[in-house]
Parts: structure tokens; sequence; C-alpha cells
């Protein structure tokens, strides 16, 4: 992908808020001025130390605590927060935010959001649920980078009550930071993400615990364990978050899981060599079908 | 780690019998040949064909199909199939070597081996259980790499039967072609390397096969879930293997790793955001003090 300099690029927009200063915040900011999509940038934080991060490392011009404020001026509001934070933070947006502003949102899980949005915006709205699979071990406005949405990909909330053109320009403002864009429903999109991302973070998370736990030292870790807890590492926080958010679907993958792993213990206690080896080219075959290999 | 290249290295056996002439059976008798480790390298097959490629890549110097008369030569056995079948050439290995050989093998679990040796073997015996964890994605003897064993772990059975001679020897022997030695009870291997191996590759293989039931495709997936299944992508047959000889201690890594995933369950059904945020928090410090990060 060609890297997007700004130069012969049109603006997209004049006022952005970035609600949220956080990685993703501030490393849109960045991108959106590197690509020319905006004019000025405005981050709206709750604490002014971090609000002083953003402003420090460039990703906005302008920094402030007043969301009512910032909102009311902006053409676009991208609400870069934790899914809980959004909930949150919505109906003070759409009290503040004019009719012909955008809105969207960066959270990991969209049904909640999405349907909340149903209630706060009569049709066709103007919010725009989002989710930049992008991101990094590293957080806080500190780590920004301009890049972080190249080569990713972009899931945004196909519900028919969204604006086609509000959801048209979210589009070109995703594509022009690089990303790719992919429409999906948001309950589709919480079910697929609890079977691919959050099921997954769990499970590395109980397979690091129950390791440390049985006292598994670096002496007999190989790159298996490596790779299967890699996602561990990541915040508490926005996991707590997402799992809560995403109830129902997690519940569901990990009881699905659950099963499956109910049949390798089945095959296991009853030496079924067959089945085992059935279960086992399943998993493979899975993963290369799912990854296109 | 220096290169070993074999200049001023002295030799530590005359003839080896390498039977299983896989990736890490060939890839061993690569290593022996550039350390100078032994003068002359026997390749054991079972089908003219393996031995063929390991002849055609220079693994071993000599191939045969007749395991009794390779092993009856050599002061060096080394039997590198999977674990099942080391329980099933181990007879006829004892039956066929010389009382002063030593005799090894490579496979992925060690209990079930490491106590058919003591039937087979009086103390002090000269078999010496080994795992050296290295290998590839890729398996045969076509892909033999003379540094598969460099910067890996070896793990040796500690069990005080053993002939301290014939372990020291062995130690040397890892130690030259580059692995870090581990001295280890086979018990307590198979435990650690259910929990840190075993149960997650199953883990992992249900994670994919959940994702891939449920329709994920790759416009959804996120580095998270390529990170925790690839392992699932590793030879059934070999993971059979080991889940048939390490029956009782996967079972019991799953059954815990099922109880973990139920206190998960829990927090999200009550919403108790505080005990999410402890059983992550728990993951992600597990992890960290695991690999020592």
């Amino acid at each position: 992908m060609p890297e997007n300099t700004g130069e012969n690029m049109s603006q997209l927009f004049d006022r952005v808020a970035i609600v949220g200063a956080g990685l993703l915040g501030a490393s849109l900011g960045l991108a959106l001025q590197r690509t020319a999509a905006a004019r000025h940038v405005v981050g709206v934080g709750r604490r002014q130390s971090s609000v002083d991060k953003a402003l420090a490392n460039g990703s906005v011009h302008e920094g402030t605590l007043d969301l009512a404020a910032a909102v009311s001026e902006a053409d676009l509001v991208v609400v870069a927060t934790p899914a809980n934070g959004v909930l949150h933070a919505m109906d003070a947006i759409r009290a503040s935010c004019t009719t012909s502003a955008i809105v969207i949102d960066v959270a990991s899980t969209k049904a909640a959001i999405c349907t909340h949005a149903r209630t706060l915006w009569a049709a066709p709205r103007r919010f725009v649920g989002c989710h930049p699979m992008a991101g990094s071990e590293k957080s806080g406005p500190e780590h920004a980078d301009a890049a972080l949405y190249e080569n990713s990909v972009c899931l945004i909330e196909n519900s028919p009550e969204v604006d086609g053109e509000a959801r048209d320009r979210v589009l070109a403002l995703w594509e022009r930071v690089g990303a790719r864009t992919v429409l999906i429903d948001p309950v589709q999109h919480d079910d697929l993400l609890a079977h691919t991302s959050h099921v997954p973070h769990i499970v590395a998370a109980a397979v690091a615990s129950t390791a440390g736990r049985e006292g598994a030292t670096l002496d007999v870790i190989g790159n298996g364990f490596r790779d299967v807890t890699r996602i561990a590492a990541g915040s508490p926080e926005m996991w707590c978050d997402i799992s809560l958010t995403n109830a129902a679907a997690i519940r569901s993958g990990l009881v699905a899981l659950k099963s499956e792993l109910d049949r390798y213990l089945a095959a296991i206690d009853a030496k079924d060599a067959a089945m085992l080896l059935e279960l086992f080219a399943a998993g493979r075959d899975a993963r290369a079908r799912v990854l296109g290999e």
C-alpha cells in the first residue's frame, strides 16, 4: 500500500474531536494530520496529563477537558475509549454535537454500542460504529504511531438505519489512514470476535495461569506456550471491558470451547487414536481455512 | 553460542545408529557430522524411501532397513521416532545392542518410555530418555537442518538408576550440537509439558475448530487468533502420539484449564469487573513470571 503523505489529497473533515487520548485516539490524530484528512484536531481527555502527552507529541492541535464544547464545534467526533466508556460518553456527545456531525467509535465490541446508538439517534443516524483491528502491546498517547492503521482491517457497522452519506465518509476516513474496510452487522461482529479474539484471549490467560500454578519455568517452555499465551500480555482493563460488553457471545464461545475440549478428553480416555487424529486434523484444517492458507 | 565446526573437537562416538529417519533424526545426523561428534552415522528406516532421502542429503553415511544389524554395531543408538514408536522399538533394540552401547530417544513424552526402560535394563542402565525441544512445522529427512538443535533446550531424565558415565556422555552429545541441557524427572517432565505444551496444543486446535465452525473469515482475524492457533498447524500424528503417551497428565491439565475457564464464565455471568480484572492480571503476570520477563 502506498504511503499517504497528504499531498494532493482532499480534506475530509474540518474539525475533529477525539474523545479519549489513548494509543488509538492519538494515533488517529497523527494519521489524520499526515494524510491531510482533517484541518484541526482537538483532543478531549479526562485528565490534563493525558491531554498534555497528546499535545506534546503533536497528535492533536489542541487539548481540552471540556467534552461539550469540543464536540459542539466538530464535524467528526471520534470516541476512542474502551466500549464501556463509549456507552457512558454517547449521551453527552449526542446532547452536544450538531445534527450534521458524524460520530464514530473505535471500541472492540459493537452490539451494545450500536444498540444504544439506535436509542439516541433517529434514523438515518450519523453515528457509525467502527472497530479498527489495530493496536499494540503499548498503550497511552506517548506511543502514538501515525502508521498504526496502515494495512489493518477496520470493521464498520452496516446497520440499515445508518445514514449512507455518513457511512461513505467514514469508509473514506479509514481508507485514507491505510485500513481496509469491511461492513458487518454488529451482532455478527461480536459473535465472530468472541470466537476469534475474545475467547482466545481468555484461553491464553487461563493457560498462563494454570502453567504458572504448576510451577512451569523457562526450561520447559517451547515456542508453543509463548505463541498461545502472547495475547495474555494485554491490558486487563481492556479485556475486562470487552468481557462485560460482549458477555453473551463470549459465554457461548467459552461453552463451545469447553465442549470441544471434552471431545479431546473423551478420545484420550478411550485411547481412541482415530478420533484424536480426526480432532487434531480438523483443528489444523480449520485454522488453514480461516486464515486462507 | 559459538558455532561448533568440529575443528579441534573430540569424537564422542564411533558408530551411531539413528532409528527413524525423520526431521529430528536426520538433523541430528547432520549435526553429529558437522561437529565431528561421531565417526560413522547409520540411518535405520522402515521404508527404503525415507532412508534414501536421508542418504541423499548426507544426514547419514549409510542407510538400512535392518534394525538388529545396525544396532548391534553401534556405540550410540538414537531412537528418533514418536513416543509410541520408541515404546515399540525398545525391546528389539535392547535385544540387539551391546552392553556398553548407550541408547537414547528424542520423543516429546518421557514417563512411559523411562518406565519401560526400567523393565528392560537392569540398573545402572545405559538407556537415557531425552527430549530435545526443537523442531519445525516441516517434517521429513528432506528438511534436515544441522543447526536445528542450536540454542535449544534438551531435557534429559535424571532417574537415579541411569548410569552416570552414560548420562555424562549424553549431556556432552547434546551440548556439542548446541543445546542447553536440563536434567528432569520423567514424571515431572510430563506434568510440566502437559501444562506448557500439550494442553496448549489441544486448546489451539479446539479454538481453531470452534472458530471455523462459526464461519470466521480472514476479515475478522487479528494477530491474536494467529498466535493462539499457530501450533495447531502441527502434525496430527505427532499430537495423537503425545496425547496417548501422556494421557494422565494431559487429562489433569485439561480439567484444570476447564476449571479456570469456569472462573471467567462465573465472573462474566456475575458482571464482576473486579474478579475479571484479577483473572486477566493473574494470567498476564503468570505468563511474565514463567517466561522470566
